[in-house]
């Protein structure tokens, strides 16, 4: 009597979601302090200041009839350009004003994005480990999802991503800095992706896109994050201000789709219909504004590079074997022994929440958000080593 | 290369949106208080104080990362029992936190529920005049679209609906208080209206759903605006804060599933699972708090009734043909000569702005959106009477 699919969407537990659920519960039983939920992306460090004295400014300062209106459907006219001029001024972007359209956040860019590309057959190539929710995006868009692989280090493998970008490939998908790997790919790599690219359009005679997700861009610890315009011509940018400034339920980024990709003008008129059809009337008007104010800053990122550099020396000591992430704030572990959801439901035991890894497209692994208090951090330390003795003791 | 039906939404030029551009240059040529703008439904009275103090209050108490952080896809726990208690409270409505679903507006709203209901080849019956993104949403969710036609009063016409109701007609869309007509449905005619759908149900073996859309609740002169969802059980209720509180930017609504729905629990899960499949995430956290502190509080109607009540006057005084509005804030008037387009073009030379009624799916009308200042609504009378004069002399 209702659609299936749908009923499945909303049906299906979010592995993420019941871990959360269950921490909570056992927060009840036993108190919040002891109990180590690694399991949830939601930024703990508040947003820049900057951002709440926006929003007062705006709020004392601006009639509510004009702060509160519609904007026009990709946003309002200062803030694109706003966007435009620091993509350019920051990093040499090939980004006009009028190819950016505001969005409600990231999962919006995406939607929009792959609707905007998606034609009958099209197959997306997503990278595994991968942020769960391409594979729904790519298939509500019409698109197949084809996966490649990442390397050991997490970083891109070019042999399989050849081998997975084929005839029908319309665009393949990125992040970096990488849910859930903290990978962040380097401009070598870029500039061997977007050889494989050229290579491949010129095969297809036709672009293959490059969808290039940047939510953790500004969460990053030890390096730089190339702009990936900048490698390749037909790519789109979705970035949403959700993690860069702990405005994650606000639900307010942006698709930038560079000028230099193929007819831009007319995918840019894709985007705008994918939005529409979607059902996206406009981004929420007071954060357009806040965001125009607050283009390249972040919350503290000191705070995630404390609480990885603490995290990663403590599982390491206990005998774990993880890469370094380079940013955002996640650490994906080899779980011992293999069984990643065995491993997790033992960490359970010693009150550690970790999300397994088979929803990101691999086995064996788990994920740990870091972005939570120091303190729980420190705390779980102990948990860890004493779990890991259970593994490595036999 | 791209998606054709996303290049053709995005590329067609909306009517209402062309109408407001040449309004805007016309404007910069002549002075705005000379252009008599009357085509976007953008509500021109600010949202209530008490919205602008929760705003306030809100960021002055609640640390950021908690204000800002995710909520549930479905929205906040204390959020979706304050909406249902109002709701229960206000109407006796048959609703239950469990089966409210937070949106990002009304359009969120729409797409989500035609998501949710629509299998493969399920038909929509919309009565016209319609909102014209009916259409887009409806077949954006997979759905056909079977028009039905309202009274020459604009109220719902029972032989109309009779005939557009067949076998395959999953969901029958009202919006009462109506755009573009200002029609409030009366309790009989819902009366009725529900004993046509439970004998259509019958007939079909299974629920002919009633979709009531209703962003302009609160905004009605003369007369209650009755609860769709205690006439007829299987009622889904889209509701948006646009226009009420006069905040059409931040998108911020409701799904509320009745109760009384066959298998509510499983359409709930359908919608929860439409939400996740159009990339909405969460509804805007911060507004979600602001509204559950204005639940039933709306922008003051009385200025909306003064222009309608001047502007009815006058129009009829002229000599033009008009229903008058019971609700929203938008007069459907009969364009003389019965070409709209032709009629339209005609009240631009006096700097009228209109709206002609083809895309709300009818022929030979226009709609006035008077969410306008008073003093435009005063000032454009006299252009309306010369306009008459060129009809009403042939």
């Amino acid at each position: 009597m209702y659609n299936a699919q749908m009923i499945k969407l909303g049906s299906e537990r979010s592995v993420i979601r019941e871990i959360f659920e269950y921490g909570n519960a056992r927060a009840a039983q036993i108190g919040r302090e002891n109990v180590f939920d690694f399991s949830i992306g939601n930024p703990n460090v508040p947003a820049p200041e900057s951002v709440t004295q926006e929003l007062k400014r705006l709020i004392d300062e601006m009639p509510p009839e004009k702060l509160h209106g519609y904007t026009s459907a990709a946003g309002l006219a200062e803030v694109r350009s706003a966007v435009a001029d620091y993509l350019v001024r920051t990093f040499g972007a090939p980004m006009r004003s009028d190819l950016i359209y505001m969005t409600c956040g990231a999962a919006a860019s995406l939607i929009i994005s792959f609707s905007a590309l998606a034609e009958e057959g099209d197959e997306f190539v997503v990278v595994a480990p991968y942020f769960p929710e391409y594979a729904v995006f790519i298939r509500a868009a019409g698109g197949i999802v084809r996966t490649a692989y990442a390397g050991e280090d997490f970083h891109l493998d070019m042999a399989s991503l050849d081998a997975a970008i084929g005839p029908r490939t319309k665009a393949v998908v990125i992040n970096s800095p990488n849910n859930p790997s903290g990978a962040v790919y380097s401009a070598e790599e870029l500039s061997a992706l977007a050889d494989l690219l050229r290579r491949k359009s010129a095969e297809r005679g036709a672009p293959v896109f490059l969808i290039s997700d940047e939510p953790y861009r500004e969460l990053v610890y030890d390096c730089d994050v190339p702009y990936v315009a900048n490698f390749y011509d037909d790519t789109i940018i979705c970035y949403s201000f959700s993690k860069s400034l702990s405005l994650p339920g606000e639900r307010i980024g942006y698709v930038a789709v560079s000028a230099r990709c193929k007819d831009a003008e007319q995918l840019f008129a894709a985007v705008c219909g994918a939005g529409r059809f979607h059902g996206f009337v406009c981004a929420p008007a007071l954060f357009q504004r806040v965001i125009a104010a607050n283009l390249g800053k972040s919350s503290d990122v000191a705070v995630y590079r404390g609480n990885r550099d603490i995290l990663y020396a403590g599982l390491t000591r206990a005998g774990f074997s993880c890469v370094m992430p380079e940013g955002a704030f996640y650490l994906f572990m080899r779980a011992p022994g293999g069984d990643a959801a065995a491993f997790c439901e033992r960490a359970k035991r010693y009150e550690l929440l970790l999300v397994p890894s088979d929803s990101f497209g691999v086995e064996g692994y788990v994920r740990i958000s870091y972005c939570v208090s120091r303190e729980t951090i420190e705390r779980s330390l102990p948990a860890f080593a004493a779990l890991a003795k259970e593994y490595f003791r036999r």
